[in-house]
């Protein structure tokens, strides 16, 4: 059974709060030592860079948001599985604040010593929403049109979770996925102002 | 009439292709300066530090893509305006990448020393859907409901648009505005998987 390391743990951490609060590249590893209670020799120890701490970090929220993702996915057939993959999504945000502005932030530099695993884990996230899709979209939908509705959803998703983290984390998660969830349902398009 | 400084355009130009490179924090003035092909001195005469240079660069941006989402959403009433928005901030991001990926990467953070004027910015643009949205959702829609919304149209296009951008460049835009349009169709929520 793998032993967990409290110490690499609180690495961690440390460094999500302080990357969250003044980016990475404004992090130092004597913050991150310092924040952590750990020595700076035994920051060093569990990883060899601020590079590899921050991509282990960033990689390891990629990866729990595409299992949490297909198991959203799988837990119901059809639109339901895009409405459960909406709701799993918020739900991640929401219980990591931090990571999920960390993330954000991430997800689309390519500057990165560690683009090359973030990228791979990005198409496995958004590959998931891409999945729930295939089967619910017309049968002459062009290939290439998924992964764009894919990252329409996973944007939807990502930017209303924020807005709401931000702007009104009073808001009940049921009523965020609500909100976003009712754009998709072709009211919008209704022609004319709906009565009520 | 007032005077456009070629130098000033420049400057910026050269920050904006250095920033979407290296990400603000690792671009140097003095980089700037001699990608710019202008004196230091003249570099600090024109924005007097570098926060202040990427505060007008990214301010610039939001108020450009807030002018453009207003303009089409004036431009056809009802679902049409929400489609013309769409196309516009698509047209936006195609026409200029690295201001559309410093701007993805900038929109949350809140360590910035610009995040007042960017928030500030930013919501007028989120408002601008909002304002698109609000004839067409139901009478009993809760207040709270229309910014994330907003947020989760704005989400879809910004990363359908950078998804299509670093992915699919090849694509033509009326078919990426097509997809992400679709979502909105209510026929992902056709129940069954529909036929050709």
């Amino acid at each position: 059974m793998p032993r967990i390391s409290a110490t690499k743990e609180a690495i961690l951490a440390a460094a999500l709060e302080l990357g969250a609060l003044h980016g990475i590249s404004g992090t130092t590893m004597d913050e991150v030592s310092e924040r952590a209670g750990v020595a700076k020799g035994s920051v060093y120890y569990n990883f060899s860079s601020k590079d590899r701490l921050f991509e282990e970090l960033l990689t390891a929220g990629v990866s729990s948001l595409s299992s949490a993702l297909r198991n959203a996915r799988l837990s119901a057939p059809g639109f339901a599985g895009i409405e459960a993959m909406v709701a799993a999504m918020l739900a991640l945000i929401a219980g990591n604040r931090a990571l999920a502005k960390l993330m954000a932030a991430e997800i689309f530099r390519t500057d990165r010593p560690w683009q090359v695993s973030m990228a791979v884990l990005r198409r496995e996230a958004l590959s998931e929403f891409e999945a729930g899709l295939a089967p619910l979209v017309p049968a002459g939908t062009p290939r290439g049109s998924l992964p764009l509705m894919a990252a329409g959803i996973f944007g939807a998703t990502l930017m209303g979770g924020l807005e709401w983290l931000l702007f009104s984390p009073d808001t009940p998660a049921a009523d965020v996925s609500a909100a976003i969830l009712f754009t998709y349902s072709g009211k919008l398009d209704a022609g004319t102002p709906p009565t009520a």
